[in-house]
């Protein structure tokens, strides 16, 4: 079996799940937020299913939402990743450790430092995930009372990638010589003073901690617009995206790695990493049955609203027991009203039902038992739309132990997953090279 | 014996030791800044003494020195305080953990959201080390040419410090009530919107996380000057202060608990702790023996320059390996100069060993037996000089060895230190109290 057709898996974490009524589900922890022992728990639970990284999600604010949605959300307080993530590394040996940075209210020296920091204590297992951030809300909590605008973001996150990445590179891998003999502890002749000055960002350096033990930490990148395919193009190793449907994914696989080739990468150099939403059961029919019940548990004052966004119609007035009424269609709402049309007539949903799911979460998701769920990653593999996937838990534990402890062994058994980790660090895991020190041999 | 008469130990750490010599000493780890495990081993012996916490120095730049002494400094690289005291966390249980963070070169909510995290995860163990980075190096790696100018750095450091802990009481400490039947998870009367608009920040809030445990992180200040004591007088419930002798100690001591009553605070809700440098023999002689070793892995070039600077006088054209000879006093360098001149006498040192003192570690040092070192502690508790101390360790792992395992023990003896933890904080153990939420009864 090729190492390279087998699926890449990350968990995508947030400690209640992304999943709004997640928290209320039988056997979840309400507490998950607060609890470092219920991560740890997850951490390891991973790690012992050979998963590739824990990807932890990031806001950098309280999200701006109607009071009886936002009473009603665990998503309110949460870890900030990097003490999360350090704190995991030090009780885990392999499992890869995924951090959300933004290039927009941070500053370069920081995040390649606390970086370079996690990627030495973890021995080589940190990864970054490059986010602009684009809610607003954010902007008010670092001293701008307007967001940051679209364009801009993208070109400060581009500089910003180069010095931090610079900055990785400041010692040479064989710089630091520590012969107490001679009393020489390192050779200033590998070291490089970046001195980076660009139209966003102004940076001295060197780094003050030697160059991480993957060269640099694995570049993850999840913008889907125009500026955010080039940019992963440009500079991801991981790319974490949400295509609805196969075929959207086989579409936005085949523009990413087709804008590797145009600037000197290999395909293999970037891998593609959908967020997938896993529900398991005994049979398709408990799945769904398992799923229902999850949405049930999102208010439906807190919901509709999501309906009438993603309808771009107000469904307020529908009533939330019946089928969903005939809608007129509009030019501003076309892709959103046909797939809740399709969401309606597929699974024979109530307004109700249709609100609960988009207010609980409406991406990808693959809804049935090992096999099928097996089924459908092997075809996205085999299809190329994608080169594995980032797990959603629907609810904690349960949702990740049906995953670790039933459709991975399966997907094991059919050798489309490892059976143990091969390497030590992040990029051994995902299959990348190390990256070449740009000022040094 | 009462407990408030008791000392406290924090141990002041750098992986390899302050002193710039300890790589090159029997016995050293040479790649303690590389190994996380190394640190652990660190922790766990602190752990095992009953120290009140881990206290991890930091600096935002490689200093600026000339390339003889950089490139024999150990200091070049470390680990970045939150991911290192995070890791730490996870593998340990009682022992506080104090982190370096600068308010010129950071943001609010980013400091706030950090140490919430660190507090969450070690379960009320953190404490911040409110610094304003005086290293004009460090501003360079932050987009600024020159340096923050001293006055503004400390106007700044008293808004963020009102910012973080108003951020820090985002929410009331029941304002999470997760009652999985009705659907609450938390309750927005009890949540504040700090929305602060000062001189210096803009911060809309609230925190995306949940008050820490202990209320607030326990805060610590180093500054010595006078803007520096008054902060500390209004903001800090340890000072971290390196007075040069009982004396220079009492005043200070007395300085600064005499400015409590003024901003309507008890005596007892602020501990100074004086850095010490603690040298441990068998014999007296063999403690100084052992200090004039470490003193001598210092680099001859690389030391004379510190000389010069503690003198006020060029001293790179002295006989090395002569007694000092006569300097014109200056008005520039009294105290200075008057220091070494004591120090040369009282020790009988060489200019090479002088030079080499001063740049290894010339601040307060306690050099003897257990009986000696554990006789000028006390003294100090006794005569108000301080309220315990933050240990400096000569070497790494020895010295730590000598303090943990030797001179821990005899304090416990006397009375003078625990021999177990009282309570599960780092507030509990300095006998702090839990600061009430600003916004909530």
């Amino acid at each position: 079996m090729n190492a390279a057709r087998q699926l890449h898996l990350g968990a995508f974490m947030r400690p209640v799940s992304l999943h709004t009524g997640a928290w209320r589900y039988p056997g979840a922890y309400p507490d998950a937020n607060f609890s470092f022992a219920r991560l740890k728990s997850f951490a390891l639970k991973l790690e012992a299913a050979k998963f590739d990284a824990f990807f932890m999600a990031d806001h950098l604010a309280v999200l701006n939402m109607p009071i009886e949605a936002l009473r009603r959300s665990h998503t309110v307080t949460s870890f900030e990743p990097f003490t999360l993530l350090s704190a995991l590394a030090a009780v885990t040996e392999r499992i890869g450790l995924v951090a959300t940075a933004s290039t927009t209210f941070d500053q370069p020296y920081h995040v390649a430092r606390r970086f370079a920091s996690l990627d030495h204590i973890s021995a080589g297992r940190a990864g970054w995930n490059i986010v602009t951030t684009s809610n607003p809300d954010a902007a008010r909590n670092f001293g701008l009372d307007e967001h940051v605008e679209h364009g801009e973001r993208y070109a400060r996150a581009r500089e910003f990638f180069d010095v931090v990445t610079g900055l990785w590179d400041s010692f040479a891998d064989d710089a630091f010589i520590r012969d107490a003999e001679s009393g020489i502890f390192f050779d200033p002749e590998r070291l490089h003073v970046l001195d980076h000055t660009g139209p966003e960002l102004k940076v001295r350096g060197p780094l003050n901690i030697a160059r991480p033990p993957q060269g640099w930490p694995v570049i993850v990148q999840a913008g889907q617009s125009e500026p955010g395919r080039q940019l992963a193009a440009e500079t991801a190793e991981v790319v974490f995206c949400s295509p609805r449907d196969l075929s959207a994914g086989k579409a936005l696989y085949a523009d990413i790695k087709g804008r590797l080739a145009a600037v000197g990468r290999a395909p293999d150099s970037l891998k593609i990493l959908p967020a997938a939403f896993v529900v398991i059961g005994d049979t398709v029919e408990e799945a769904r049955a398992r799923r229902l019940r999850l949405d049930s548990l999102v208010h439906y004052d807190s919901a509709i609203a999501s309906l009438s966004i993603a309808l771009g119609h107000d469904a307020s007035g529908f009533d939330p027991d019946a089928p969903l009424p005939p809608i007129p269609e509009t030019n501003d709402s076309k892709t959103g009203r046909a797939q809740v049309l399709k969401l309606a007539e597929e699974e024979r949903l109530t307004v109700r039902q249709l609100a609960q799911r988009y207010g609980g979460y409406a991406g990808l998701a693959f809804v049935g038992t090992v096999d099928t769920v097996a089924d459908e990653m092997a075809a996205w593999l085999e299809e190329k739309g994608s080169d594995g996937f980032n797990v959603v838990f629907p609810y904690l534990p349960q949702g990740l132990d049906d995953v670790a402890e039933r459709l991975v062994p399966e997907l094991q058994r059919r050798g489309l997953f490892r059976t143990d980790y091969a390497g030590q660090t992040l990029r051994d895991h995902l299959g990348l090279s190390r990256p070449k020190n740009r000022f040094f041999e």
